[in-house]
């Protein structure tokens, strides 16, 4: 068993910071580390539903998710050229959209629609779980505006939700892959937890050759220790966000 | 805690029903019935490999994926009319080709593409599950015509893959859900597994509130289960289709 | 002038079978085998009209046509992955349309549609004739469970219509050409009939040489005989599902 | 019994006529009116053929067909806007290329592709009729420039080929539809046929009732009778064109 | 210092000529041509207006740009079979859409919408100034005839409207580019003006080297002579279009 | 006449920041800021050249456009969920690819590529200029690079570029139109100039009334002082970045 490329420890975290605001016009937005990935999350608020849902007095969250052309090693093609999202953006947004559906109160939001669009600026693995983690800040401060505004009572969300992904490697399980790790796991998952301890979504993948229930489970508790750092930076950069309006109120 | 719609026991499979030799002009092809749902698998060879493989003496295998419009209980739109495919159909389609190349030695297969397509000709929940499960008999078919025309020296399989969803209900977690339970499960989580006990994907979401690690491995457990049945029944397959063309020679 | 590859006499149709209810979702559907070809057509009904037809109080009936990407001897690509529908798929489809409207009162229909999809499962030359005498099987007998419904007071057509191909081929004039006579044809026509001897829809091309008007005769005078068959076989489907049907109830 | 609304004998063609040059840059070209339908033809010359053709030694005719925006009485979508040509459009081109196919010897063409761009300025029923005869003037002419370009040693046409509609209207059995009574007849024909009397292709619809033989046998002696000035107006136009450029030398 | 490939003078245009009432069922129509650019300039009148304009009593007026696939010395493809409008088609359509804005009272119009549709037929150079000059007498025309019928009170155009490029060449700057010049010319410029001197489009580029403002003011010097000319050829062809409508009364 | 919305001087640039290597894996990357406009350019060098340029020892360079949904007051769709990318942004992307080409000596590349990437973080009016600007920045370190990788011997650029929007408001003409001011103002321009006070490119639109030469000949003055500072910022974040490589070397 070897090292990590990076020297990390096994079930080390990248350094995570998450800053609001960054983008001006949005009701609530994070831009988000985790090592050398960042993605930019950004909330909007729109007072319309999609028409499967008019009339049913609910709301709707979802997402969308891109990638600058060079936010990788190697310039990718642009997605609006091409004229076609990639199987994969469309997988990666419709897990974004579930996985904070999974903590948001519908029927509490109204007949409100809030997209979140996660764009990756830079990337070096775990775009997808980065860009959850992100999301749900944004996803917050734009309720929270909502609440300020007294659109809504309170903010309808019934859990922190955050993502990190796991994988199978030279160095055995480990937590949070860089793009190096990634590319030669044997396997990779891509855990969505809540902070009280619930799953919301599993996504496991052998890349070589199948795994074990064993092995799976050394996952899945490395994610569930990993999370708790990733909710404690949700908390910290939401009532940072929320001290600084309240200040210049 | 309330029976299953279908009656069926917690641990019960619908009947499976796999027909070979359908699509007769396939390399090969198996007409897989789960209950009420029904999709086509053919497999089809060529003698050379996309662009990214070329000159690396490997092969590959991958899958599509697609949905005859009546097959579901109201109509659904064409999608070559629409112009494009849609994220779950290329989801689906995505983890059917990952689910067939986690069995398959892809440089014993050499220069070779194999494609399986997968058409839901009749669909009652599980159409992605019962796809690799059929996919997995139709793509076997074409390597053993491969090894009778002398073009590979045996099948490069290295595994047995099947599938099957679970879900947690109001009959608690059940074993391969139909559209019914599918639709309004708490949860469910498609488990693509090998003979040999390997996890090659698992795909889990909660469709309400998050769920336990327990709840997820007690709905394992019963995949684990309810795959041995379905090995049995593509080994019947293909041991039949073997035996015809044995005769027939 | 030589016999033709499958010895049939120039005037004997493929054995044909129209296998009802296949697609168990459809209101009316008809599974049918001309020799190889197999063409499954589901008709949905739709409780409103097109946008152009709105307000006159008429109904409407459309085809749409497809092919399973491996129906044919080589996999073609799959039209909903290209994104587009190609030119003959386009022009089956609108042909497949006219012929049903060419035997529906519409304003019997009301403002109701039916769309009828006509998807090739295996292909073996004149797909587009069995599509046509599938679908009207499927529309009938989705015409006749709105007047079980009681939406319809009595079954709009004014016709059983049908299709064959004919050609000119090394063994002179020829009914029902499968895949190897239509792709060495000199000249071949599709004759959309109905069962009191009216012409629906010609279609005549020479792939060589042009043709006379005495061959093009004996051409219609095959399509005309050879036709009676099918309106039988469409008679037998019908009448073996409404039985089927009377006996359920 | 009625008159047409224009005042025609049944047996009466629209005023023709056909110009050439008016493509500047076309290596052949033909500007045809039929009454109020205006259809200009452009044929171009490549020194390839397309992928499918390659090696054989053989070349290629295509056609491609298309319609100003404001051809017609309202105006309708530009196809480049919408981002796809029409069913109606894919039909007219295919017809158009397989005509000037049939009375083409690709053999002795080489591996050459010529495409012929029929667009349409004015329409006013009958233009892929229109379109076909003046492709033809412009094949003609681009052939014809081969020669004197000594590229090819002789005109690689096996005779002229031109197109007319028919209808059955309420004036009876009548040659060269306009708008008019297109949008009203009861059935209408296109018929594409040499100057020898060979038929190249048929296209018979019944708009509403089925047709009788006898009534199709009427429709097609008109046809008959009607190209003779189509083809006489056919060799005017190429005569006239090579004693220009005759005299020019 | 050269002189131009044409020997025309450097303030000299080529001849122009505008035919009004080509297409013949659109509400004005202009045909223009400049030396050996030729484009079919198309009004079409809808009492709408489109969605963002709605409810404000205001009119628009728009344009599309389109090239016969033949207008050129090769041929090009046919954007409706590509699937999408060029950048270079889009860019010219929203400038044509621009220019006629600038000149027209869109209030004093109403809840009407004017599509001028644009298309080469044969193209030399200089195509979208030709287009806006053209444009104009469509505009113009079908503004008479809503005045004409009733709808408005009186034409709402502010000014005349017509566009002509200059160009640094070999020959120094030059007044309308031919084909041969366009595409060798250091730098070229497109000037849209009013006959009463306003500016109301400037495009400048340098193709190679960038150039000085005195160079620039030359050209548009150039221009504002040169339009005077277009200025007056607009003025003849509706004065004739309205006489001959006037005696037709 | 009124004071500016910011209370800016006429011929005042908001506050400018150019901040090299954002994009990590960009060969050159820039992320400019004018007041609450942002913009990320990076530079991606490939070994190749377009088809067109194949085989001619000439390199190329060219830039694509976009802006993130929510970059703007309110969210915009997503181009690549659209399929297709808008009019004004395939003229943007020309307009910044014309001017980053008109100062790069592309023969002294040779046969290489670089594409600028521009992403629109944050939208305040002024994005293509500022985009221009940035990218000139990126371009001029991936240049760097190959000179200092001894791909290239000189960085093969003839001047500096950069460009601002000017424009005729209540207050005048004036310097940097935020978005404000971009839409009311009577007219806009977009200069792109050179450090030597060369033209590249010119786009001045009259949005309302057409203007006269006077006023825009003031536009042009404005541009020509604010540029200076463009170029200087340009110099200033090349020369940080060239010392911080420096450093690390």
């Amino acid at each position: 068993m070897t090292t990590r490329p990076s020297g990390r420890a096994a079930d080390a975290l990248r350094p995570v910071s998450i800053e609001t605001g960054f983008a001006r016009h949005a009701e609530g937005s994070a831009l988000i580390r985790m090592g050398g990935t960042e993605v930019l999350c950004a909330a909007s608020v729109e007072p319309r539903v999609p028409p499967f849902l008019r009339g049913q007095g609910k709301g709707w969250v979802t997402a969308e998710y891109g990638m600058l052309p060079r936010a990788t090693h190697s310039r990718g093609p642009r997605e609006a050229a091409k004229g076609k999202q990639s199987g994969r953006t469309q997988e990666i947004q419709r897990l974004i959209g579930r996985s904070l559906r999974a903590v948001t109160d519908l029927t509490a939001l109204g007949e409100i629609s809030i997209t979140v669009d996660c764009d990756v600026l830079n990337a070096d693995g775990g775009t997808r779980c980065a860009a959850i983690t992100g999301a749900w800040v944004a996803l917050r401060l734009a309720l929270e505006k909502l609440v300020r505004n007294r659109v809504l009572a309170r903010v309808p969300l019934t859990a922190q939700v955050a993502a990190i992904s796991c994988g199978l490697t030279g160095a055995g399980p480990v937590l949070d892959l860089d793009y190096d790790e990634d590319s030669t796991a044997a396997a990779d998952a891509n855990f969505v937890l809540t902070e009280t301890g619930g799953i919301v979504e599993i996504q496991g993948t052998a890349e070589q050759a199948p795994f074990s229930q064993a092995q799976f489970e050394a996952l899945l508790r490395l994610a569930q220790d990993g999370t708790t750092h990733l909710f404690a930076a949700q908390r910290a950069a939401v009532d940072a966000a929320l001290a600084a309006r309240s200040d210049a109120s």
